[in-house]
């Protein structure tokens, strides 16, 4: 029996940096990190849309998918769909981004849905497409990291005791950013 | 069968911060995170030792224990116990640290058996008390995180995916830490 | 006699965060720091407009004006004068910001008469209206605040060796940020 | 007539980073940035000692001297001449290093004469070694750069209107470090 509910399906006007719509449904078996914006918004802008590139890249793509929604609340005239694809261009952002479909109200429908509180939010959902985390404002990397790592560590495809430890992405990308800094021991 | 080699015992020429030895065996059932560090090394001072304490305020003690090694092995006559101890007072360091116990040549005894190529080393233990991983140099935030949060989710004493998400302190940290720099909607 | 090109004078659409037009002319006898930067420009967002925030909060008015001048040489129709105003209002700019005015061809003529290069660029103009440094890209804080503070103490009202110290702003700004995490002597 | 005191001689028991001993004296006509610090002081390592190490990088060697003062007032039995030769050492510090001379109580002689409160604090004097700031604590990248980029500019040896702007360091020094992460126009 659980007690988490399951993630409501994504209300979409329109997809960025993908060819083809994406459902939640889809995404089974995977851990999906749903990143809230707006892009007018200054923490989503400094903390938030970095922190779902970095994520994109630390993860093995079989264990987690990001998904960028953009919530438009405000200023609605100009955070258009023409303005975010060139917001998406210029920051370079390539991770799929759904546009959020329009509602009664300011509110658009999936950050309705989801009962969010504003941008940002980052929402986690589990391998079974169940919501875990719901957080509006900024997370620490290392917190944001360990949230993740636990629900990649659930259910997984293989048992995660199992598999050798250099099968980990993480454990590798954080191989791969070591800069050398550190003081070498001439021994070794 | 596992690949993963089980965590030598620490050898320990002295403890600080803590009333009496602490032996891995004894954190058995718990996630280590052993940090190795020399209080001259920059990278240490700047990033290791920063993460070391940011994750003891993130994870619960009873999944995550915390701990440093203080490897020397240049500069011995300078960095002593003593220096060390103003050293700790002065960074406000309050996880356990122990001194690496001397070795023939300039490498301690723990650095020589963990096999570390240098200082900062960040080395993961499992619940069960093996080495799942042994980083020289500086790791990303959200990959560590990620790393640990892997770990924590194993073998855990209550099934995971059977506990409320509040019941994550890592979860719960996040949270504390939103600064309320997002954007909220009126309607919430 | 001057190598220094006098600095021509803004070509400006429209103004914001000013209720009347601003003329360089009207500025003699201040340094001007103009900062040129379009709104969906990824290191205007994260380094130059917090930078001008910052110099418009260190150094008095008197002796300091700072001017935003939004020159778009592309995505023309998103980042229009609303999109700039609501991009104003989220990111709390205060300091006047003048809007480019069109030219033929995609640069916009005070971008073109000043022969910037793109965005971001930093000009400094002098108390005597010339342009002393145009620089393109990012700068680091010292040499920006450097390049300020001589040009600050060239031709000031007051000769600056006279005045007494407690006298300049940005000293007197720097002691306001000290945040006590220094050692202090109990001695005193 | 001046409000400013005249900077004592230093009071030096040992000097790292130069073959021979260096007088205040002997820096007449430049300006003086002198970084009291202790070697196990937190925000000593981690702002005061990359500002000082910036600055000799951003200035002209005949317009500032960067010089470090290692004022020990606490541990004094672990921060020893040794051990800041190992420090300086690991942290790559090049510029001249005097080690404060000790004095009757803890406070050494230099600290005492200055009057400062602790460390880091950061003192400027003038190119006629008159003291122009002494301040306790962390200080602002921008402000300090324009404290000492205003001290340049008094009494420079070639009146600084008269001289074109390619001759400051600051400003090549800024140049160089543009990052192109700027936009840059295609007209140019």
């Amino acid at each position: 029996m659980s007690h988490h509910p399951e993630a409501p399906p994504l209300q979409v006007a329109q997809w960025l940096n993908t060819a083809t719509p994406i459902s939640l449904e889809s995404l089974r078996g995977r851990v999906v990190v749903l990143e809230a914006f707006q892009m007018l918004c200054p923490a989503c802008v400094s903390h938030s849309l970095p922190q779902a590139r970095k994520i994109r890249q630390l993860f093995a793509a079989k264990d987690v998918a990001v998904l960028g929604l953009h919530s438009v609340f405000e200023h609605h005239d100009v955070m258009t769909p023409a303005a975010l694809e060139a917001f998406v261009h210029e920051y370079r952002l390539t991770f799929p981004i759904a546009i959020d479909a329009p509602s009664r109200g300011s509110i658009p429908a999936t950050m309705r849905d989801y009962q969010l509180q504003g941008t940002p939010t980052t929402v986690l959902i589990d391998r079974r497409g169940r919501i875990r985390m719901s957080h509006f404002g900024l997370i620490d990397d290392i917190a944001l990291g360990a949230a993740i790592g636990q629900l990649v560590a659930e259910d997984a495809p293989t048992a995660p005791t199992e598999r050798p430890s250099d099968d980990s992405k993480a454990l590798q990308a954080a191989a791969a950013q070591c800069d050398e800094q550190g003081c070498r021991t001439v021994a070794g």
